[in-house]
C-alpha cells in the first residue's frame, strides 16, 4: 500500500478522540544470534507488552522503503506519518538537531567534517584520524573565535558533535539554494568548492559566503597535526514540514533523552517536555505529568538502539524488560490507542541499524485481537495490520481513538 | 503497493475470457462482541462461503486508506477499482442516486436536509424532529409544486428520500462551480449563503439560482409546524468517471436491492437489472436470468450492513448464513473467478460503518489454494493475497478469469 499519507485528507477528517501514545524503542528490532536463537525482543520477559499484543493487533512496519537502512532523522518522520522520501531533511539539519541545537526558519546547517590534507591541498584522511571528542572540542572553539564574526549582519556557530564531527550554522537573511557539498567523498582528491544548483541570486549568495568561511577556516587549521583541513556536507535549511498538530489537529508532546529525536520531534511542530532522569520511569513520570495538556504523546527509548549498535544483546533484552515494566502505567492513564514499536531495527548481531521490518502493536479497545499473543519479530509477522509502511501508524491509531470522521456518505 | 489502478495499461491489456461475479456482502467485517469472542462472520455456518476459502486465495482488503471509515459511495467505488480519494463523488449525487434518480451529466444535485428555524430564523433543529417519511413526501411534493417552475428554461426536482431527508435536482444548461453548503452544522446559528469556490462565471450563476431556489423554498415552508425551514449540503455534478466496460472490456450488470448501489454503479458504466423480490435467492434469480448478457457481475447485499448498525450480531449472522446457502447455484453457473467482500466492516459491536479492513476471497481454478481453510477476518489475514487496496480486486480477478494478456514480451 502506498507509504504516503494525504494530509489535506486527514485534515478534513480529523476530530476530538482519545488520547494516543506512540512508544518508540530506538532499534527495536533484532536478529536471533544463532539459527536456531530468539532475537532481543523475544528473549525478553515482558508480560505487559506480551498481554498488549494478544488484546491488540500486530504486525511489521517498514520505515522507509523495503531494503532501505533508515537513519534515525527519516525513521522518526516515518513515524509521525511524514514519508521520508517525500520529506527530505539535510544531514546538516539532523547534525545541528542532534546536538540540541535551535534551529531557527532561516538557519543553514551542515555537517563538518575535520579532514587531512598534504602540503598540495590534497586529502589523505578524511576524518583527520578521528581525532578525539576533546580535540574537536579546542577546534570548534578555535573556529568558533577566529570565523564567528567574519560577515557583518550574519552569525556563525561552530559547534562540536562527535570524534572529527561538528556542526556549522550560518544565521542570517537570504539564505538558501540548492548547495553542493566540498567532500570528494574519496582521499587522494582536493576537496571541492560548494556550488549553487538551484539558479537563483540567493543561492549563488549562500554558496559565495560558505566558500569564503570554507577557506577562512582551513587558514585557521593549517598549523594543525592532523585536522588541518575541513568538509561540509549536507548544506540545508529547516525543511518547513507540514506541522503534525494542524494536519491531525492533536496538540502533540515529545518526550525524550536526547537532543536528536527532540530535535526531529520540533521540526513537525511536537512540543519537546523537560524533565529529570533518563530511565523509563523517569520519561512515564513527565508522561503522567503533561497528561492533561496534550492529545498525542511520542515517547523515545534510545537505550535498546544503543546497546544493539554496540552488539550487546543481553543489555538489549533488560532495556525491553524495563521498558514493559512502566506499560501499567501508560494503561493506567487509560488513551484511546497505544502504538508500541521502534524506529528501525538494530540487531546486536549486526551491531548496526538494519533494514528489517520492525515489530509493532497497535492496543485499543476497538483493535481486532488477532491471534498473536507475544510481542515479536516472528509473531507480528502473522498479525492483523500485516506488513505495512510505517506512516499508515498514525491515522490507524487515531482511527482506533474515534479520532476521524467517516470519508464520503 | 499503489493503491491507483492504471487504467491506460488495463485497456490495453485486456482480452475476451471467463466471467466474473463480485458478491459483494455490505458491511461484512465485524469484531468480537467480547475479547475472546468471535466476529459475526467467524460466527456464521457457512460451508459454501468456507469451501471457497479453502480452495481460493484469501486476504483483507483496505478500502479508502488505513485507519479511514468508508461511506457507501466511495468504499463501492474502489471496489470498482476507482481510487476513491482520486474520484470523488458529491454527496448530492450520492443522494440523487439513492432514490434512483437517473442523473443527467448536466444536473447539479444535493441532499436536502428539512430543519426547524425560529423567529429569527435561527436554526433549532437542523432535523425539523426527523419527521416521518410521509411528512417528507408531503413536503418535497408542496416544494416541487410551488419552486418547479421558477427558472424559466430550468427544471427542479424536489424528491423526497426518508424523514427529514430530501433531494433537490437542478437541470439545465451552464450549471456547475465549486459550491459552499447553507448547513452551518451546529444549531443556534443562521443558515448560510451558498457561495462559489471555483471563482468562475458557471459557479457564481448557479450559486444565485440556488439561493434563489432556498429562499422561495423556505418562503413556502414558512407556516409548516416544525419543517420550517430547510438546508442544502453536498451541492455537486456527475463527476463523469472513466466507464468500467472500457476500461476492462467487460460488459458490466448489478443487481442490487437498493437505489444507492444501483447508482454508483451505474456512474461508472455498469447497467442495473430489474427484478422481483428482495432476498439473496431473489437476486441470485436474477443473476441466472442475465449470465449470457454480461461478463461483469457486481452483486449487492445489503442487510449484513443494516443489521451491523442495528448493532444485532445474531441478525447478521443469519443474513451471511443465508448468502452462503445461495453460492452453489453461482458455482452452477461456472464463473471464471468470484470475489467475496464487503465494501467496507459494520462491527454490531460498533453499530457503525468502521475502518477495519475486510474478509475477502477469490475463487477460481487458477487460484492459489493458500492455508486459509475458513472464511473469516482472522483467518484472512494469513491470507495469500495479504492485506491489499480494494482497488486491486478487479485486475486480480480479470487475471484469474483469464481476461488479461502479458504485459511486455
Amino acid at each position: 500500500m502506498s507509504p504516503f499519507t494525504e494530509f489535506s485528507l486527514m485534515h478534513e477528517l480529523q476530530q476530538k478522540g482519545g488520547k494516543i501514545v506512540l512508544l518508540v524503542l530506538d532499534g527495536l528490532g533484532g536478529l536471533p544470534m544463532t539459527p536456531d536463537g530468539k532475537t532481543e525482543l523475544e528473549s525478553a520477559q515482558k508480560p505487559n507488552l506480551d498481554r498488549l499484543a494478544k488484546e491488540g493487533s500486530t504486525g511489521l512496519s517498514v520505515p522507509i522503503r523495503p531494503g532501505i537502512e533508515p537513519g534515525s532523522g527519516p525513521a522518526h518522520l516515518s513515524l509521525f506519518s511524514y514519508d521520508p522520501v517525500t520529506y527530505e531533511i539535510g544531514r546538516g539539519v539532523l547534525e545541528a538537531l542532534g546536538i540540541g541545537f535551535e534551529l531557527q526558519a532561516n538557519d543553514l546547517a551542515a555537517r563538518g567534517n575535520f579532514a587531512t590534507v598534504d602540503a598540495n591541498g590534497v586529502i589523505t584522511d578524511r576524518r583527520a584520524g578521528r581525532i578525539s571528542t576533546e580535540e574537536c572540542e579546542r577546534l570548534t572553539a578555535k573556529l568558533q573565535q577566529t570565523t564567528g564574526d567574519l560577515f557583518p549582519g550574519y552569525q556563525v556557530f561552530v559547534l562540536p558533535v562527535k570524534e572529527h564531527r561538528f556542526a556549522f550554522i550560518l544565521r542570517g537573511e537570504g539564505l538558501g539554494g540548492k548547495l553542493t557539498e566540498t567532500d570528494p567523498l574519496v582521499t587522494g582528491k582536493k576537496p571541492l568548492p560548494v556550488e549553487d544548483e538551484s539558479g537563483t541570486p540567493e543561492g549563488a549568495h549562500t554558496a559565495q559566503m560558505v566558500n569564503r568561511w570554507v577557506e577562512a577556516a582551513r587558514a585557521a587549521l593549517a598549523d594543525e597535526p592532523k585536522a588541518n583541513s575541513l568538509n561540509l556536507r549536507g548544506l540545508a535549511k529547516d525543511p518547513g514540514l507540514p506541522r503534525f498538530p494542524e494536519i491531525y489537529g492533536m496538540r502533540a508532546a515529545a518526550i525524550a533523552v536526547y537532543p536528536m529525536y527532540k530535535g526531529v520531534a520540533r521540526l513537525v511542530g511536537m512540543e519537546p517536555i523537560s524533565f529529570e532522569g533518563e530511565r523509563p520511569e523517569h520519561e512515564i513520570a513527565a508522561l503522567e505529568r503533561v497528561w492533561n495538556d496534550y492529545d498525542f504523546f511520542f515517547i523515545h527509548i534510545k537505550k535498546t538502539d544503543s546497546y544493539g549498535e554496540d552488539g550487546n544483546f543481553d543489555a538489549k533484552v533488560h532495556e525491553i524488560e524495563a521498558v514493559d515494566a512502566v506499560i501499567p502505567r501508560i494503561l493506567a492513564l487509560q488513551p484511546g490507542a497505544i502504538i508500541v514499536t521502534g524506529d528501525h531495527s538494530t540487531p546486536a548481531k549486526l551491531r548496526s541499524h538494519s533494514w528489517h521490518p520492525v515489530p509493532t502493536l497497535l492496543w485499543s479497545a476497538t483493535a481486532m485481537p488477532d491471534q498473536v499473543t507475544t510481542f515479536g519479530e516472528r509473531a507480528c509477522a502473522s498479525g492483523h495490520l500485516g506488513i505495512f509502511h510505517a506512516t499508515h501508524l498514525v491515522p490507524l491509531a487515531m482511527a482506533h481513538a474515534g479520532r476521524l470522521v467517516r470519508f464520503g456518505a
